[in-house]
């Protein structure tokens, strides 16, 4: 997290930001938040599976399937235009259409992403007027970029923001993102989004490709229970600046993208409302990906396991009987578990173990719980945080 | 609730109760209920789905698959005797041995069940002295029955019975249940538990299949994340005292028997650890029993859900949101939701609701959801409680 505050989005050469005040919150604080690249770029995206969705999803994914060029994602707070229908969409495409107008482009190379109460008309003809005002703000600064990135949070305690600047060959890129996003379970429905940037020069199928490659590994493995939101989307475009030098460029690429993903992913959690502790569960040994990530999905969500490190109380039965519910295919005399580099079940039994060793493991801010279901090559990883006093407080004082 | 205390498995003739204290608890407190009826009777059960099994519940599946006939039922608490190995089988079947010999019966005619906690060795052989002075105990009085219902009792805060009396033609019968456990996702891996006793002349086959009827809608719907422990068993015996008229008598026998299941699981609910609210969801119109219990389930564990209801915030999009991601196939604009009587989504958008009306729903002890997602003909009911601050407090200060 050290990287905070220091990068946005506009360290990536050409991009521009703003952010500004459209009138959707009551109290004049900034909602919203404006990224541009010099030219209409490829442009890939990985959105909710939640067959509810919201109008700004909608529209996204129809610029993707007709395989669109993409100049601006405008990021919108406060209001998610879900559940809202026809008029929904209509004004969704609306402020695209504005904001285009405004740079130069053709409305369907904006994107639009919302972010807020679900269920309550967004009336975008108001909104429309301070449009011109966010656009003449655009900046290739740090300044610009850090702004608005702030711009995007809701519940967010702080901006989330990562880099990759790789030199590979006689060649060198770019890859830059930006993130909001509370909890590991998608609190207040606070949609998780995402926008990255990259500078190499790269066909839409193969941006794509990394994308929901990276994607799988780390937004996905964070969405816990799959408790998605209707309006979750993780936005990459390529300014098309650097060219793409050779096959290892590809995999540096992907490797980069992969890595600020995990950055993005890893501070969503970490600012889990409520959350003391950063939880990372792997399972090896399974004989399919189903069947580790099974395991993996159901010990994270277990209430029982994340009130356990919430109290620091060393309890190896509560994993235990999770490994043994979640459905997957395993060999329980195989099983093993190991809480940071205790080992606390082998061949069906708990071994003792010391209580001080056990309370060292416990009171870490970071604990890893390492889980082996069977002689497999399959593996899963998932991160999560504790259930907290504060996630109940939040959760349930929230009024929508 | 009405009903608690004044029923006990003694108010079917011929049943006779004790409760005990064996020495695995420190403090005196009873940890030994024993159940006994005139002759081994048609045994049935239904025990957990976890991989990660009690001995007691290996114990338990034997006796069921080999068919015996069965006459006493002790339970034991304060020691789940789960991960402990060979010893640990070896251990509930000296329990069994030692029960059957003062009985008068064999000892594969016992069964025992366990609950407590997990990874601890149960050493049994400490245990035997006292086993005389329980069997001593027994006695066909409501005292009897009500002590040792209170004796199967952990975290339980009321002992929970249920019982229906049947006139069926020229015939009547007896249904009588008593149940441990306590909230929706088997806090603390406390088991659930629950020994039902019939008078009615049936034989094992039927009896296994009315039990499995009976638990599918009534304790399988309160497992509401199928968090179950290694321990979870549901035993019903019959005293074959009572013929079995006709065919009419069966059915009545199964209305008893799911009425008796469904009080003991509605109770477990109530007593939830911290629970202040009783969530009723009924799912219809699903195209298969899959997709309902799909979304069903998705609902009813949704924390985001259960913190509004503990809230009393009235918040139909997290509810929405839970049924578009629950993977169920649907036809999503057939979906319609109801809280109460409040119509709250239809037609993909949520018609405005008055403050007034909505909070009259939100404060209600029992609230229920009904979810359309379709034309088909097949539903799913599920029962829960909100998620509170004692809910963490109690978990995450429990220590093995």
């Amino acid at each position: 997290m050290e990287i905070e505050n220091q990068v946005s989005l506009t360290s990536v050469p050409g991009v521009m930001a703003a952010s500004g005040y459209l009138g959707i919150k009551r109290d004049g604080v900034p909602d919203a938040a404006l990224f541009v690249i010099p030219e209409p770029g490829a442009y890939s995206g990985v959105f909710t599976q939640n067959q509810f969705k919201s109008a700004c999803v909608e529209s996204a994914l129809d610029r993707l399937h007709a395989g669109k060029s993409i100049q601006a994602v405008l990021i919108t707070s406060g209001n998610a235009n879900a559940g809202t229908g026809l008029q929904g969409r209509a004004d969704t495409e609306m402020l695209a259409a504005a904001t285009a107008k405004q740079i130069g482009c053709k409305a369907d190379e904006v994107v639009v992403l919302h972010t807020g109460v679900i269920g309550v008309p967004l009336h975008a003809v108001r909104l429309l007027p301070k449009i011109p005002a966010l656009v003449a703000a655009l900046a290739p600064t740090p300044e610009a970029g850090k702004k608005a990135a702030d711009a995007m949070r809701t519940t967010d305690t702080f901006s989330k923001t990562s880099i990759r600047q790789v030199h590979s060959g006689e060649g060198s890129f770019t890859v830059a993102g930006v993130a909001k996003g509370a909890g590991m379970i998608h609190p207040r429905l606070a949609t998780m989004l995402s926008v990255l940037v990259t500078d190499l020069d790269i066909s839409q199928e193969q941006l794509q490709k990394a994308l929901q490659t990276a994607v799988s590994t780390t937004f996905n493995a964070i969405s816990v229970d799959g408790d998605t939101s209707p309006n979750d989307s993780v936005i990459l475009l390529s300014t098309g600046e650097k060219p793409l030098m050779d096959s290892d460029a590809t995999n540096a690429f992907q490797d980069a993208l992969t890595g600020v993903c995990e950055d993005l992913a890893k501070m969503i959690v970490k600012d889990g409302e409520g959350a003391t502790k950063f939880i990372e569960v792997e399972v090896i040994g399974a004989s399919s990906d189903e069947d580790a990530e099974k395991v993996a999905v159901t010990v994270v969500t277990s209430p029982l396991v994340k009130t356990a490190f919430f109290g620091e109380d060393f309890n190896p039965g509560r994993i235990v009987s999770a490994v043994g519910r979640s459905g997957a295919r395993m060999d329980w005399e195989k099983v093993s578990v190991r809480i940071g580099d205790i080992l606390v079940f082998k061949d069906q039994v708990f071994p003792a173990v010391e209580v001080g060793t056990s309370q060292v493991v416990m009171k870490a801010d970071t604990i890893r719980v390492a889980i082996q279901i069977g002689d497999g090559e399959h593996r899963s990883k998932y991160f999560t945080s504790d259930l907290t006093y504060d996630y109940v407080r939040i959760n349930s004082e929230y009024t929508t």
